[in-house]
C-alpha cells in the first residue's frame, strides 16, 4: 500500500482558484493586451484603469521609451551578472548618486526590483537579537525582508502594532529594554488604504527609545510632497525623519527595480551584506534608464504631480461624498471599504463588465471586515473620467447596497 | 551615559571593504562603462571579459535590442503592477506557454528575477514539517527560498549534502521517514564549478524514496544538451528526470527575470501562493520581448550553441593542459581552483592589470580551500582570443607558484 505524501500533493488538493474561475467570480492575472494613457485593453474590450500603480503616466511616457531604446542599443539587453560581479555599469552609480541626492541622503543603491530592496536591505540589517517594529499593513515585501532574516539568522524579535496606532507603537518599544538596536519599518504611504504614516511623531518616539526608521516611499515618492519628494516632503522637507529611505521604481517612475538610500557607512554595509543584491542579476540597461529619465521629469515638471494631487482630491472627495467609506486616504490610492468578501467580488465584476478595472482585496490580505476595492487615479486621467466612473462605481455599489 | 546599541552599529563596525579599497585588492562592483562583443570597458580601459553568464551572447544581439525596442514602444517601459493585479500582458502568457513546451512541461510562470523564481517557488512548495534535501553547492537563491519558508512557516527540514555525492545524498534521503514529503532541488550546471548534476542517478533515489525533483537551470538552459535545453537534453532528453524545472534570464537569454515549468496544477499552486510573485511588479515588456527573441535564436540556430560548447571544451583543455586544477567542469564555467584567498586575489588583480576581466570567488563563498577564479566564456569569444588569454593567464599564475 502507498501511503507517502509527495511534496506536490498541496498542489494538486489546492482548487480555489479553478473553482473560482468556474464562477467568473476570478479577478486575477487578466491578461492586458494594450495600454493607452488611462485605457487598457483585455480580451478585446476597452476599460477605464483604475488599478494601476502608474501613478504619473510615465509607464506610457515616450520620453522614458526613447531614453529606454537608447540605453538598450548601447548597453545591451542584460547585464548578464550581480552589481556584485560583471553587473555594474556607470549608469547605476549615476543613478544612485542623482537618487541618493533627490532623497537628501549621502548614498543610495539600486536593486533589482523594489522587493528585493526591502528583502535585502531588511535582512541585511537585522541579526540576531535585533528588535524590528512593522505596522501591520506594511507591505508583504517588508515582512518577508524580516522573515528571511529569522530564516537565515533566528532570533530575530518581530513587534507588530495596529496601522498607524502611535500608542500601540508605543507600547511595543517600550517593552523592549532601551539598550537592544531596534529598527521601526513603516510604509510612507500605505499600499492598500492610501493613508500617511505620521513620521514626525514616529520619530519623536523613535529618538525616545533610540530606535531607527526605515521608510518604504514606494506610494509616496512622485506623489506626496509638493515636488514629489515623498513622505519627508508632505511634512515639511526634513528628510533626517528617516534613516533610511527605500522606493521603487515600478510605480511612479514607470520602470522595474528599486532603491534605498541612507548614510554611506550604512548603504556600503547593506551592498556587502544584502543577498538579493548579490545573487541576483542587476537592473538592465533599459530600466535604469526609464527610471532615470522619470526622476529628470519630476524634478523638473511638478506640475505632472501636482495634477495627481488634484486628482486624488477628486477621487477622495467623490467617493466620500457618494457615500463610501474611503478611510483615511490623502492620496491617489482610495479604498472603497465594502468589509463583505463577495458583495466586493461582485461590485469588481460589475465594474469589470462596465469597463473599468479596479483591483479587489479580500481577506486573507486584509482582515475580512476591511475587505475592499482599491481605486487608483493617475496623472494621465482626466477630470470627466473620474467623474463618470465615480457615478458609475456608485450606481452599482447602490444596486449591490453598498452604499 | 549612552549604552544603548543602535541598529546601525553594525554598518559603522564594517570596515573591510574600505580596507581592501585601500590596499587596491578590491574586486567588486567595477563599473562598466560599455560592452562590445567579447569586450568590456572600465574606468576607459578595454578588457577581455571572460566573466559573463552572457553565454550566447545575446544580451548584445541586435535582434534581442530590437526586439526590446518595439515591446516597449508598444507597451511601456513598465506593467506598473504585479502579474497577480494589473501586470499581466498577454505578452507574459505568450512566453510561457513557449517556455513550457521547450522545456517539456504542462505550465510555465514567470517571475521578474530568477532570484525571485526560485525564492517564490521553493518557499512556496515547502509547507511546516516538509523536508528539502540540497546540494552544499546548490546557488543562494535556493537558500533563500527555503530561508523563507522558514522565517514563514517554520519547521522546514533542511538536509544537506556534500557536492554531487550521492552516497551522502542516499543517506540523507533515508533518514526520512518514507511517508514523509520530500523535495530534492539541485543545479543542473554549477554556478561556480561548472560541472552537471548527476541527474538520472539523482533521479533514480528520488523515486526510491519518493523524492520531488526541483532542477535549477540557470547556467544550463542555452549551455548544455544538444539543442541547449539543459540537463535533461545532456541525459538524453526525458524532461521528466525533474518535477519542476526553473531558469533564469538574465544569462543565456539576454535578459533578466525567470521562469519555473511543472504539471499545470503545480504551476497554478505556485502561481497563487509565491509571494515574490505576488507582492512584486511583473516582468517589464522589454525584458519579456528580450527573452522571447532568445529562445526563438535558440531554437533555430544550434550553431550559437555549438560553438560555445566548443569554446568551453578549449577553455578547459588549456588550463588543464596548463597544470591548473579545474575540477570536474564539463561547461563554459571554468573554475581554477586556487585556494588560498590572497593568491585568488593576486592573481585576479594581475589579470585585471593584463586586460582580462574575471571573477574571484573567495571563502566565505565557497570554502577557504576552493578559493577560486571563476573564468567563464561565451559563443562570441574567438578562439585565438581563448588561446591568447589562456596563455596569459597561466604566465600570470606561475608568477604567483599557483601552476
Amino acid at each position: 500500500m502507498n501511503t507517502h505524501k509527495s511534496i506536490f500533493d498541496k498542489c494538486y488538493a489546492f482548487t480555489e482558484a479553478e473553482d473560482a474561475r468556474a464562477t467568473g467570480l476570478y479577478p486575477f492575472f487578466k491578461p492586458i493586451s494594450r495600454s493607452a494613457g488611462s485605457k487598457v485593453y483585455v480580451h478585446g474590450r476597452e476599460l477605464l484603469m483604475l488599478g494601476s500603480n502608474n501613478y504619473l503616466g510615465l509607464a506610457n511616457d515616450p520620453r522614458l521609451v526613447e531614453a529606454a531604446r537608447i540605453a538598450t542599443e548601447k548597453f545591451g539587453t542584460s547585464c548578464s551578472g550581480s552589481r556584485f560581479m560583471n553587473g555594474t555599469l556607470d549608469l547605476h552609480e549615476e543613478l544612485e548618486a542623482r537618487l541618493a541626492s533627490f532623497v537628501g541622503k549621502e548614498d543610495a543603491l539600486c536593486f533589482s526590483t523594489g522587493y528585493q530592496s526591502n528583502l535585502g536591505s531588511i535582512s541585511a540589517l537585522l541579526n540576531r537579537g535585533d528588535h524590528v517594529i512593522v505596522d501591520k499593513y506594511d507591505h508583504a515585501s517588508i515582512m518577508d525582508g524580516v522573515f528571511l532574516a529569522e530564516g537565515l539568522k533566528h532570533n530575530i524579535n518581530l513587534h507588530r502594532y495596529n496601522h498607524n496606532n502611535l500608542k500601540e507603537l508605543e507600547k511595543e518599544l517600550a517593552r523592549i529594554p532601551l539598550e537592544e538596536p531596534k529598527l521601526i519599518v513603516v510604509d510612507g504611504v500605505f499600499s492598500m488604504e492610501g493613508d500617511i504614516v505620521p513620521l514626525p511623531e514616529v520619530k519623536a518616539l523613535a529618538d525616545k527609545y533610540h530606535a531607527g526608521i526605515y521608510l518604504d516611499e514606494a506610494h509616496a515618492i512622485g506623489v506626496v510632497g509638493r515636488n514629489g519628494r515623498g513622505t519627508c516632503e508632505h511634512f515639511g522637507g526634513d528628510f533626517s525623519l528617516a534613516d533610511i529611505i527605500m522606493c521603487t521604481f515600478s510605480k511612479s517612475f514607470g520602470s522595474l527595480g528599486g532603491f534605498v538610500a541612507g548614510d554611506r557607512k550604512v548603504i556600503d554595509y547593506i551592498r556587502h551584506a544584502a543577498r538579493p543584491l548579490m545573487f541576483s542579476a542587476s537592473m538592465p540597461p533599459a530600466n535604469i534608464a526609464a527610471a532615470s529619465r522619470a526622476l529628470d521629469i519630476m524634478q523638473n515638471e511638478p506640475e505632472l504631480i501636482h495634477k495627481l494631487q488634484r486628482n486624488a482630491r477628486l477621487l477622495i472627495d467623490g467617493f466620500t461624498a457618494a457615500g463610501f467609506n474611503t478611510g483615511t486616504t490623502e492620496t491617489p490610492i482610495v479604498p472603497l471599504v465594502i468589509g463583505d468578501n463577495e458583495k466586493t467580488f461582485l461590485l469588481w465584476k460589475a465594474l469589470y463588465e462596465g469597463g473599468i478595472y479596479v483591483n479587489p482585496v479580500i481577506s486573507p490580505a486584509v482582515p475580512p471586515q476591511r475587505s475592499l476595492l482599491r481605486i487608483s487615479c493617475m496623472a494621465v486621467h482626466e477630470e470627466s473620467e473620474l467623474s463618470q466612473a465615480i457615478d458609475l462605481i456608485s450606481d452599482e455599489a447602490r444596486k449591490l447596497g453598498i452604499i
